[in-house]
């Protein structure tokens, strides 16, 4: 099971201000707070970057490139910040992501394509919206995979997103234990190894407090680990997540992983 | 998810001495502290009881009631003092347990049967050992509830151990994925909402330090949880593990249980 750092991220106002700025030093701290925590890949949240975005997105991978080899994972909407990313970062390189909205699958999974690399599709309804239950889920899945075949990239250079919900939301924990389905039963369905991922800080959008955060995202890792989770987008920073993590690992006993 | 505290055992070399010498004080000091913690139920792990088993066992329950109302678990493969314990423990009790051994068929369900209280089924075979896969474990639970009905008892008053692997064990982590199968498949395998216990204090048998233990446990409680396990035995009395398990709770969304 693979730790993507999601600490990265342009809504932290010392990042905003350093990419203005372009002062490398608080980015570079961040990443190597993350890369010495034992996160297996970095994700970077520019956000749509509006202004300026090739050059903004161009100094965030260059500079997260200087201090660490790890895979990055370009998490904008903006089609050109992600070409920018995709073409200085060097390195393994990973696209966050599609959906069936079509934007996304006109301008983003071109991308995937001419750069021959991974991408996050998430399970949403073409309006952008999360799926209602298990079985609309499963028919985003399916649809996504059709797209990217459609497109002529390779099914298994789609890792699939199915959205954790905030326990906030009336029917959150209803909507997790379908998201957990969803992964357990998606490699069945379609009848190869599909790779998935989740974001587990959604989880505790709107949290009253750290501790109720830190706990409950401490118990839903494992469920989406034994679940069969490949990749979790998570808080590097949190000792007791990744203490968690590397437990889990032990119990699922995957071999370390490799990217290729 | 109902936590069952596994505190109470006679291996402790001071609740051993406290039942020799029918001192009640430091049984009932740890009762109180597990009940206090939050335990929903109380294990008592009396061991075999070879000498004195019906006087020993009247004065572990009696000992036990006086500090709680908590449901009483009773741990002993002694038909003698599970006889006795059943007599005079008061409230709600469960047998723990019977497996398709022989003598457990023989000597302890009928004891389930007359007290028509639930019975903690292990999945063993008929010679006590633990099955080599998911499969054998499902044959084990079909012969098992094929007992209970042969026998009178109505199948809702068995709950199934699936037996909890050591990690230690060179295969332990497989057999505990097994074993998730087998708490998430079961109710749909036979058609009713079949209710599961797991030890999960087996996990770590034989772990190297307490940290290990504590980690590794909080990791497969939510797996377990996740997979529906309907009750955990486990160390009340550690706080983090506590608070894992109403953390579960919350993302699995379970009503308070009750007691019929």
């Amino acid at each position: 099971m693979i730790s993507v750092a999601d600490n990265l991220r342009i809504t932290i106002p010392a990042i905003a201000r350093a990419v203005e700025n372009k002062d490398p030093a608080p980015v570079q701290k961040l990443v190597a707070q993350c890369r010495d925590a034992g996160a297996h890949a970095i994700d970077i949240n520019s956000g749509p970057l509006s202004r300026y975005p090739k050059d903004k997105m161009r100094f965030l991978v260059e500079t997260v490139r200087a201090v660490t080899d790890l895979p990055l994972v370009l998490d904008t909407s903006n089609p050109d910040a992600m070409a920018a990313g995709l073409a200085y970062s060097g390195g393994t390189v990973i696209i966050n992501g599609i959906s069936l909205e079509p934007e996304k699958l006109s301008r983003i999974l071109p991308l995937a394509l001419s750069h021959d690399c991974d991408v996050i599709g998430y399970l949403l309804d073409a309006d952008g919206h999360v799926p209602a239950d298990t079985e609309s889920r499963m028919e985003a899945a399916v649809a996504l995979f059709g797209e990217c075949q459609a497109a002529g990239l390779s099914p298994d250079r789609l890792i699939v997103d199915p959205v954790v919900a905030p326990l906030s939301w009336p029917d959150g924990n209803h909507q997790n234990i379908a998201i957990l389905d969803v992964v357990r039963t998606l490699p069945d369905l379609l009848g190869f190894p599909v790779r998935t991922i989740a974001g587990l800080s959604n989880l505790t959008t709107g949290a009253p407090d750290n501790s109720y955060r830190r706990i409950h995202q401490q118990a839903f890792l494992p469920m989406l680990a034994a679940a069969g989770a490949s990749m979790i987008l998570m808080n590097a920073l949190d000792p007791g997540l990744m203490t968690m993590a590397r437990a889990c690992e032990k119990i699922r006993n995957q071999s370390i992983f490799s990217w290729e």
